[in-house]
């Protein structure tokens, strides 16, 4: 990333390549409180000028990675559902775990979750979700902190050891409590969860406390591709008989994948 | 879509719009049976020159569009699964039909699918598949005929008159023997499955028949917004069974999408 130059938004003429990153700009305008956009807002929340949005906005409709509803406001198409499931590790792994989320979801009755490691982030890219769980925050495509989820911790925990050097050297702080994480505590944490392959995080909401039971998924070549966890909240929540199920489906997941079996 | 000029690709200068169009050409490369290019096959797949296609593509790895893996070839980015899974017409119908899509694959035992309307195309929006399931070629963010599958066969039934009208306008052919379909034909076929909010469709494939059942989901307005389906073997299917059970998850959808009951 550090080679990338800096943006320079606003009066810049249109031309050469500053113009693709401003298509993406328009893009990035979306999110999961702002799915719908009007010309207006898309122009201030892409800080481009509102000529250059509706020029740049009707390429992006005419190719469909955005759509016009009745009212002529915006919103992210479907063809660029089209092209992202071909993302090797969304779809690909997601596709493999999805039978043995289900087992899970159907034995827990709980949310199921499927993360992976995107930089110093977790993101979801698949959620369960029974009839009955409670309603969670978090939604397919967002992100999560490494440090302070049960699913964060595991994809850290198996991280590249640059990987957790580089978030172990900044000041981190526990969420939602905000508390400052000691580097001592959170390397101990991370060589339990690597020695046990599991994490179970609890988090205090508003509400009540919700339990994070997570376990690694192991591609071919042993590295860790994602991971595989349940939230529950504490009242109903058992979290070492969870662990069990959570790793055994993990297991079966990476059989799928190639893993080779470890003790 | 007649409003877009015709692309002009090869040798021309990368200014203005058009290098948006390059761009997504660059993302257009990509497909079920091409998840991971070298520099050069994206050059070759998307028309572009090898030094254009170095340089965009480069933009669209720092937004995170695209990932290079360890062999320096580029696949679809997480980034942009992260942005497509916020399109209201993907997401949000499929977050709400899961649930539903989960107790009829437990059920049913075969592949539960969930499709949209695209133009003259449906889209898989989402399938599960049970691990009893025989194996199908439908992959989601896949495209197919609306005139040749049960979900398509939904779709184009409760299409705008216009749509329906286009189709019919030009010779559709039967997949995969390749049959001329007559209007007539497919008219009363439409008008069935108006009438029984049921498409029942056998496609006849190298080495069995299979069996594609599918009912309607209707929005707020009471407009179709997307198909639920089950597909199955034809020697294990009953299709009228089968039929009850879609119509019913279907609507326990459409219910949940604020659609009013009807008779």
């Amino acid at each position: 990333m550090s080679a990338e130059p800096v943006r320079q938004r606003g009066r810049r003429p249109l031309h050469g390549e500053p113009v693709v990153d401003r298509a993406f700009s328009l893009l990035a305008a979306f999110d999961a409180d702002h799915r719908v956009l009007t010309l207006a807002e898309l122009s201030r929340r892409s800080e481009i000028p509102t000529s250059s949005t509706l020029r740049l906005a009707t390429r992006l409709v005419s190719w469909g990675a955005l759509e016009r509803d009745d009212s002529g406001r915006y919103c992210v198409g479907l063809r660029l559902l089209e092209v992202a499931t071909l993302a090797p590790r969304g779809h690909g792994l997601r596709q493999t775990a999805l039978p043995f989320m289900h087992d899970l979801s159907e034995v827990t009755k709980q949310h199921v979750q499927l993360a992976v490691r995107d930089g110093m982030q977790a993101m979801l890219i698949e959620r369960l979700s029974s009839h009955h769980a409670a309603p969670v925050e978090y939604r397919i495509g967002g992100r999560l902190p490494l440090h302070s989820t049960g699913v964060g911790l595991v994809l850290l925990a198996f991280a590249p050891q640059e990987i957790q050097e580089e978030l172990l050297a900044k000041p981190v702080y526990s969420e939602p409590d905000n508390k400052l994480i000691k580097p001592d505590v959170l390397r101990r944490t991370l060589a339990e969860v690597r020695r046990e392959r599991l994490a179970i995080f609890r988090r205090e909401d508003e509400t009540e406390t919700i339990v994070s039971v997570a376990a690694p998924v192991f591609g071919a070549d042993n590295t860790a591709l994602g991971v595989l966890g349940v939230l529950v909240p504490k009242r109903v929540a058992q979290p070492r008989h969870l662990g069990l199920a959570v790793q055994t489906a993990a297991r079966s997941i990476s059989r799928e994948l190639g893993a080779r079996s470890s003790s």
